[in-house]
């Protein structure tokens, strides 16, 4: 069911061994590789070599025997001059890099006026709201796009060099200019980020109680609010032009509409205008497999808050042989009951529904959606 | 597991049927409630009746026979006329509805110099992307908080009504100010509402072939922006002036990151603020059954998209008698495969990651999380 990983087995260097950089070394190794590990906290690299990452990059690095590939997990700020001290020292034949953007350290190197025909920027979209070596797993790129930027500058061969070991990890590999990869991850990632952000830092005004009635809507999207505040500050500064391009484009049209709002002044039109809006973007999202939207129902069904509860309701719903195409789980306030919420193809919504009445489950709502 | 219902053995008359009303007949029926209904299209009365939340309210109403409890669930711009005229009619002693808007509906009596001493008004928190007397259910208020909104007007009994009736639904009762819900709900439910509309919005400029990297991130935080336009515009104009300060609250925070950072000048300090205030604010939200947060983990498990994989994947998680906290399931662009995140205790990740590996499961990443 997912992706074969190709062998590769050639010596990789990770500079940087926080949960991007340590789970790239347990694939690599899995796929064949010659693992080196280095970081600036050597204490880091001791965990990522006990749990068998590779192996500590002093033992071999400053030898005849560079590394093949040398692929930077470091913070964005700090991947130009770590892959300009790599390529003036000849450390790898390739250089890459994982990191969120993609412009600014190839720019860096270029004003730097170093060769950047073996460096090749990439991003596996993977991880999200998880940190640190223990964290990691050769599993992590599994059936994950991983997105690589080649230029006009760069030798085929550093290219196929990084596809392979995409391939390797299992991720599926996608190509992309790194600008058109900075405003379309500014708009798909860094924006939402921030949005979320706000609306949440928003919700520190209220009284407690009074947030205790929040539901499974504002949890949802605020959800990236939980993210860790230093490295995505340090994304947007390393993206800024198309961050504060795609902020723009969310809030300027808030702002008419709050305008709209307090003037009393054909308010309705501006607010459906957006809202219109916002169901065409919301559109454009990849459905399940990032095929195109089908239509789907979704059946809310109560549910215990005890061991096997949830699993006894799946069981149910596979007896019926109806797949699900998604699930969620939401709980109500001060009662130790949930809600969980089966999406499945509207075909199969009314069978559903009446096989679990026919088991006991309490059906409380389905309905049609386009997921 | 679930609230006791009590029993309301009244006359109910339902104005609007569409999912909120009918579900209201079909719960208050099965309480023991005499209910009428009655709708501008009696093509949705007819469906109503046809699902069994009560009889044609034309069959009483004009008769001696008034109603006990009369609840409008109309579009909030009709509220307050409906209840002026029935009101004014004396067609029930006790006039409720049961709006996402408190304050207009109040106004509208008070400044018509209706009598308002047998008016309350109030909030089932229910619902949510669904519409039409078709998709109603008697369980749809089953466990969620319903607001109340009582004034100093208000008669004591009328209230005592109202609060009867959410019992017999089975939901709970919370009693606050007109004007402190509609700040409350502002912030809670209408601007993440107008964000997510605002954010999926921005995304409509985006190649097709771009947006289908978007991951779960960037789905959650636009996961409201598919509900229905026209009457998110309404309840928007309807609480306006708090809808307005909370879009103002959002966007200009995030308007100053992006001026910081296009001037190029402590970009890094404002960024980092909104997102440190961003994590403040989310930290507010309920946890699990409203209680204080928890220390949470989270373990991603690779799912075939098969049916019954789910259904195995969580026996296998209650075998070692562990409560899932949540679960989501999120899908790889392209690939026949889907990523499970079960949410757990903290203290139960480690012998849940090796009692799956042990079964055979592909664990990806496992990170802990406060929830």
């Amino acid at each position: 069911m997912t992706a074969a990983r190709t062998r590769w087995e050639g010596r990789l260097l990770v500079v940087g061994t926080g949960l991007i950089g340590t789970s790239l070394g347990l694939a690599a190794r899995a796929a064949g590789a010659d693992v080196l590990l280095a970081d600036v906290d050597s204490r880091r690299v001791d965990l990522a070599v006990s749990l068998g990452a590779g192996r500590p990059a002093e033992d071999a690095v400053g030898s005849a025997a560079a590394a093949d590939l040398m692929i930077i997990a470091a913070p964005p700020a700090a991947i130009g001059p770590i892959a300009e001290d790599a390529i003036q020292r000849d450390l790898a034949r390739t250089v890459s890099h994982v990191g969120s953007v993609q412009t600014q350290p190839q720019v860096y190197l270029e004003t730097h006026g170093c060769p950047v025909s073996r460096f090749v920027g990439s991003h596996p979209i993977a991880g999200r709201e998880l940190s640190g070596p223990a964290h990691a797993d050769a599993g992590l790129f599994q059936d994950r796009p991983w997105v690589v930027c080649p230029t006009d500058a760069t030798a085929e061969d550093a290219t196929e060099m990084v596809l392979g070991l995409v391939r390797a990890c299992g991720a599926q590999p996608v190509l992309l200019d790194a600008g058109a990869h900075d405003r379309l991850f500014a708009r798909l990632s860094h924006v939402p980020q921030l949005v979320a952000s706000a609306l949440a830092a928003s919700l520190a005004e209220l009284a407690p109680e009074g947030v205790a009635l929040a539901g499974a809507g504002v949890r949802d999207t605020t959800r990236l609010a939980d993210s860790e505040p230093e490295m995505w500050a340090e994304i947007a500064i390393a993206n800024a032009g198309p961050v504060a391009a795609g902020i723009r484009a969310v809030a300027e049209p808030l702002l008419a509409v709050a305008a709209a709002l307090e003037a009393h002044d054909d308010g309705h039109a501006a607010v459906r205008r957006l809202l219109e809006g916002g169901r065409t973007g919301r559109a454009l999202l990849p459905g399940k497999h990032g095929g195109a939207p089908t239509v789907l129902a979704e059946v809310q069904v109560v549910v215990p808050d005890q061991p096997g509860a949830l699993a006894d309701l799946l069981a149910a719903v596979a007896s019926e042989r109806i797949n699900l195409e998604d699930l969620r789980v939401d709980h109500s306030p001060e009662q130790q009951v949930g809600i969980a919420e089966l999406v499945v193809s509207s075909a199969a919504r009314d069978a559903l529904v009446s096989a679990l009445r026919g088991a006991g489950w309490t059906v409380t709502s389905g309905a049609s959606t386009a997921l």
